[in-house]
């Protein structure tokens, strides 16, 4: 049976690119316009996968990803990187000068920025996603707007690429993580990576004292993350990406972890894709 | 001679409700309808201080403009604090039921969404502010869509308020940062809270460290974020707050961070908001 997998967009979006890439069997797509669709799809197991943008090498974390993953306790079950490269593409014989508009998903506008600048006549507009505002503009024929999106999507709607790579920063990686409902075991020789919630007494050098004990453990940080606590302005909650070479060093910091901090939580324990 | 405060969004905006309370005395409002043409405002020497929201209790920090503020080498100079009541509104004499469609920004829409998952028939469109919004209806005279504002927003533009306080978490404190592009140094003594970014070496421990010696100098943490370095994937600065009873506390901090880190940089050293 075919693994159904949520993605955030259509055909052709970053999140598609990802599910394929992940994924190498054969899987079947389910297009969700947000990601809260994307959730829902999980929760109502209309999909058994999802696979969501959590941090970009360029805006830092998509926060509210954060909030869904933990408010609906889903688990990280992997991850995966790649390259994103946007181009500005609009219906054939066109010149960019004549585009009064481009809309794309916010993300995708905010990395182009740099680029529109010489372009002070080009609209931006948000959209909800990149390859579904080349859909819509091939269906319906229009001219004078242009979309942002990748060279999959140009391909797949047939749009022709006006300018390409116009992302501010070449190197634009995006890591993005696979949720689940349920979580995975994968064997622990294999675990690698862990991501981690907890929030600590209100005293000063508490969460220094709960870095050390992570440091003498030997594992590295590679992400951190204050954030409020919900219902209690000012609080904070911390989100943490650790790696480790041993998976009882990990085990040991899981014990000290919850002892030492209040509601501490696993997000996740998988593979890291970097390593 | 009258300060010049640049603001996201037009008047009846949670931004201009900052402007007025935290300059007390009289002041010419600049609006600007994205946080990037705020900041070429002051580069451009348009206006001479600029409120900028910089962190919410529910979604977390507003990470671009974190960005904003350090690429720019702008100078944090005050912080202040707002609860944010956000209001379903629509040209009167109109029911929810006829609403089709709710503009409003993204962030607005973020901490209102449960509200509207009541009414599946209303599609939520992002739009470049709150009070703008209902600005443009009312000029427009149209019907059928809503915008969520604030009530001065509704006050301002003769809109009737379908349904109040819709925000989902009902203490919605937002933090705003008042930035410059010269510093204004205070007294040493009126100083109690800093914002300050720095990049350690890549090794394991160097931020438990790094927090070690905050500890150690009676600094509190208030907030800390993992920032990904532009143009090095992956390797990470890291965004923090700290508040302190003794400037000289800080002072020591100054000196062994800038031993200690990389790139150690004061964004600003201002009175906290909250003591």
């Amino acid at each position: 049976m075919k693994r159904k997998i949520a993605i955030q967009g259509i055909r052709g979006s970053f999140h598609h690119q990802v599910a394929r890439e992940y994924f190498s069997g054969d899987i079947e797509v389910l297009e969700c316009l947000s990601f809260d669709k994307l959730v829902d799809s999980l929760l109502d197991t209309s999909s058994d996968g999802a696979v969501m943008a959590i941090e970009n090498s360029i805006a830092g974390s998509i926060i509210p990803n954060y909030a869904l993953i933990d408010n609906n306790n889903l688990h990280i079950i992997g991850e995966h990187y790649i390259n994103i490269h946007h181009n500005l593409m609009a219906l054939p014989g066109q010149t960019i000068a004549g585009i009064r508009e481009v809309y794309s998903h916010p993300m995708a506008l905010l990395q182009c920025k740099k680029f529109f600048r010489q372009y002070p006549h080009i609209k931006l507009v948000e959209d909800a996603d990149t390859a579904e505002t080349a859909r819509r503009i091939r269906e319906h024929g229009i001219t004078g707007i242009g979309a942002i999106a990748s060279k999959t999507a140009a391909e797949l709607f047939d749009m022709e690429i006006l300018a390409g790579n116009i992302q501010t920063i070449q190197d634009n990686s995006t890591r993005f993580v696979i949720v689940q409902t349920q979580n995975s075991v994968l064997p622990e020789e294999e675990v690698n990576k862990a991501s981690i919630k907890f929030k600590t007494q209100h005293k000063r050098g508490s969460l220094a004292t709960v870095l050390n004990v992570m440091s003498d453990c030997r594992l590295n940080l590679t992400k951190i993350q204050s954030l409020p606590v919900i219902e209690t302005p000012w609080k904070y909650s911390f989100f943490v990406d650790v790696t480790f070479e041993k998976y009882d060093d990990f085990k040991k910091v899981k014990s000290l972890l919850g002892i030492m901090t209040d509601d501490f939580k696993i997000l996740g324990e998988y593979k890291n894709a970097k390593s």
